[in-house]
């Protein structure tokens, strides 16, 4: 009996263990997830269709259509952004309709998240929805995704509704002063060494400047669901509103490792608290 | 008379303009700046022997020696450090001193530097000294060197004062959590793309493993002044303590472009605010 018993624990801890495993990740929807093929290598972009809908929108239209095959990043400043699209004036960029912005979505007094910081230098309150970090304000009722590292936006004219399909994804020191006035749709979530190793197209003054035939090139930019399932790049990525995240929040906070031998102040930069992906077949 | 007023005029004016831009520039002492030569690009760092003298007296004596030549960066994390160093436990490894933790220094209440920020999250308040991020507690009367973007400093094991050789550059956001427990001792200044460019050694979980010999090596570490002058990249930074610089921070906080359709928070993340670089002859 007491054998059996022992293995009816054990059995239960299995399958406890496994189903929390489980729930620990979210597996992406190819259909609001590109693979941006580089060169050098292969980027997986999780989108936002949640928080940035029309953005998203267009932005798959036009992977469908091919806008982006081919297109350079023109634009590569290091610590700041690197920008790509079609070649500015050209008629397949002035085809494109412009967006109305949507640096910021309204929000009910039912929302919620997984708070990070409240002292935040730019907001009230930050924290992780579905893994992307959002700013909230809960006067205004008001959140927006945050300029962190390794962000898709699109980039636009002097106008707040003058985006089209150029892109930029942030590789620097997160650019929060951006927040609420550009339309941040989306994520790296894989291969974002590629996108820090993309041609500077900056240089500084005295240097020589790069001819724009060495700027990186897209070779593709395609929906997952679109891709062979053979060449495929699936990610799964921590899921951020379960009691083991927010206990790593907790524990990365506290810092309770023999290593910091003495406290640093407990809190964090929502931007340096991260999310984790991994590869799955 | 009038054309030589005109001229003794434009000469004063001209003087002044030369003066004025000779002055918001500060070359850097060939004796406190590296070169980095990787595979792919040079990378120049000054070092700051004013806040962490002996750090910076072992990191030249050793990089005299030879010691880092053909080392490699081994632990390399996409948005957080690429770390190297000689083989762990190998004879060179073993003959370096320990060196005891240079995290932070004492102020007198005469301490001054171009303030950035006061509500910044981990300190009282942020500036710049001679081109260096520094948080600054005026009660403390400490200040340090915080860990932004490009910063280099020496890694240690899990005792305060066990740092020896290994040293890391930051390559992700800001790892503030970091300032006052580890010796920042210099910043990349010039080839920032490259070290962004190091290969990573830390694959997300279901990615193939990265062999060891596709590790990113330092094909030469020189103090500058020791590289022949023909070979030398001679760099100048903007001076942070002028007029002209406390203006540029000044508008940098309040964005006063037609760009920023709404005004973003008047705050500044020091580790976001630019202090450039130029080559010259």
């Amino acid at each position: 009996m007491k054998i059996i018993k022992t293995i009816l624990v054990a059995t239960t801890l299995l399958a406890l263990t496994f189903v929390g495993q489980a729930s620990e990740w979210r597996a992406l929807d190819p259909e609001n997830t590109v693979l941006l093929t580089l060169p050098h290598g292969k980027v997986v972009i999780e989108l936002a269709p949640q928080f940035s809908p029309n953005h998203v929108k267009q932005f798959i239209k036009l992977t469908r259509e091919g806008h982006y095959n081919g297109a350079s990043f023109y634009r590569v400043i290091d610590g700041f952004v690197a920008q790509g699209g079609p070649k500015d004036g050209s008629p397949l960029d002035k085809a494109t309709k412009k967006l109305v912005l949507e640096g910021e979505f309204s929000v009910d007094e039912n929302f919620t998240f997984t708070q990070v910081q409240t002292n935040d230098m730019f907001v009230e309150q930050t924290g992780f929805k579905e893994g992307f970090a959002l700013g909230y304000n809960s006067k205004e009722q008001k959140a927006w995704m945050l300029h962190c590292p390794g962000v898709i936006a699109m980039a636009r004219q002097t106008g707040a509704d003058t985006a089209t399909s150029h892109f930029y994804i942030t590789i620097g020191q997160a650019t929060r002063y951006l927040d609420r006035l550009m339309t941040v749709f989306g994520r790296v979530v894989y291969g974002m060494e590629h996108v820090q190793a993309i041609r500077r197209t900056e240089v500084v003054e005295g240097d020589t400047p790069v001819d724009p035939k060495y700027y990186t090139r897209m070779l593709s930019v395609q929906v997952m669901s679109d891709v062979a399932p053979s060449e495929r790049i699936n990610i799964e990525v921590s899921r951020t509103d379960t009691e083991t995240y927010r206990n790593k929040i907790a524990d990365r906070r506290t810092r309770d490792n023999a290593f910091f031998f003495k406290k640093p102040p407990p809190v964090l930069d929502i931007c340096q608290t991260p999310v984790k992906s991994r590869r799955v077949k």
